[in-house]
């Protein structure tokens, strides 16, 4: 089967990464916004034609499932996709709830969610918990977290500040912290830490392998095509991939 | 007189306001880039393909002169902006140099140029100040300084921590700071005050007006016409210009 991942630009390729360690694919398309990243700062109408450009671009590559990786499309644009669209379109944020809903049985239990403006703002995530049954629920969108992670900075006395900056709301422990945004599981060790390795954690883009096992037959493929696209600068997205997916074998990195 | 101001957001709404406040124009044509912001993060190869096309869209509004207020888009698109227009493009690059020139005469002062990573890694400041002269220069790309502005952060101890974070290899006063980002001078104070206001800070945008009274005949209009237009979501970069430009009298605001 033919996947297609869709990204604002590598955030993505953690995804990327649980989905080819599944096996369940033998051809992967990625591609990445890169001439318009960062989509989270970014206005609802924007993040919508956007997305629907990507999906034009996927309808050429006669892919059988799409992902949307980046939780801002997912919150703005999946509907938009699903309905100008034949095959599935699968976003992180309904994975993400399941995952959550898997290890969060009180629904009294203190729920922070992170992730971009735009993707706070939508109220995607706060809706359907609220639909769910959650009670207290936390939104934040810690803006800097993304320039801190492209400027490889994952500890230490800025990433210190930064946290203190954003989580000063939050005079508890959460049980549960959504990390809705595909650049803050690098942050993970950091964030986990603040609230003395006492919450919960959910990656959206790991929950998102468990969803897709459940909708498609259960396969095994022993290799995996990658081919990588991208709005601008290609080159540069396949580097951050070589580096970032930190696979055994790159022989199959077709581009 | 019609110019035609290029930005890839609304970084260059401060040379705007420097360039209204000198009355030399009645019409003024406001263009952002704002879906592909930011640009000081992304390859040459893309600043001057997205510069070319702003290019084309003001070529279709019938302007005299146009400024690009980018300092990215001018380190890498100016020259091929220029061979495909035929009305005079300045940059806030040379602007800002001459500038600098008239502050410091001594060669072997220190300057310090901060500026984006494409920016720096263009050589355009650098290239330009060692063929003036002068011989101590040292670049640095302070990525998290735009986010840090946009999310309204001027003072306090994130800002310090960046600036030690950035500045650790600066061990001394510089004599001067070249400003070469549309978004650094809003931080000026907290800059000055890292290097106990001893240092001289060279505003690009504001050296702008300057340089434009040397190219053109003087003028002097009661009014001026601003238009604005941007490639996502213009009606907040309208929002952004009417708090930045903070001038007495908005009627003439046309949209």
């Amino acid at each position: 089967m033919k996947l297609g991942i869709f990204d604002s630009g590598a955030g993505g390729l953690s995804v990327l990464k649980s989905i080819i360690e599944s096996r369940i694919f033998d051809s992967i398309i990625y591609y990445g916004d890169t001439a318009r990243l960062p989509y989270g700062t970014k206005d609802p109408q924007s993040i919508i034609n956007f997305s629907l450009e990507a999906l034009d671009f996927f309808n050429s590559q006669k892919i059988d499932m799409l992902v949307v990786a980046c939780n801002t499309a997912s919150a703005h644009a999946l509907k938009a996709m699903q309905s100008k669209s034949k095959i599935p379109i699968i976003g992180v944020i309904e994975p993400g709830i399941k995952a959550l809903q898997n290890k969060i049985t009180n629904q009294d239990a203190r729920i922070l969610i992170l992730a971009t403006k735009a993707t706070i703002q939508s109220g995607q995530y706060q809706d359907r918990l609220k639909a769910l049954g959650y009670k207290n629920l936390y939104a934040i969108a810690p803006s800097l977290f993304v320039p801190l992670v492209e400027e490889n900075i994952f500890d230490g006395k800025i990433l210190e500040e930064v946290m203190s900056f954003y989580f000063k709301p939050i005079d508890f422990i959460p049980d549960a912290i959504i990390l809705g945004c595909t650049h803050f599981p690098l942050l993970a060790n950091a964030i986990s830490q603040y609230f003395q390795n006492k919450s919960i954690l959910i990656h959206s883009g790991e929950a998102i392998v468990d969803f897709i096992k459940h909708k498609i037959p259960t396969q095994n493929t022993s290799t995996t095509t990658l081919k990588f696209f991208a709005s601008s600068d290609v080159e540069s997205l396949k580097k951050t991939a070589r580096k970032w997916l930190d696979l055994p074998n790159y022989s199959f990195l077709k581009t």
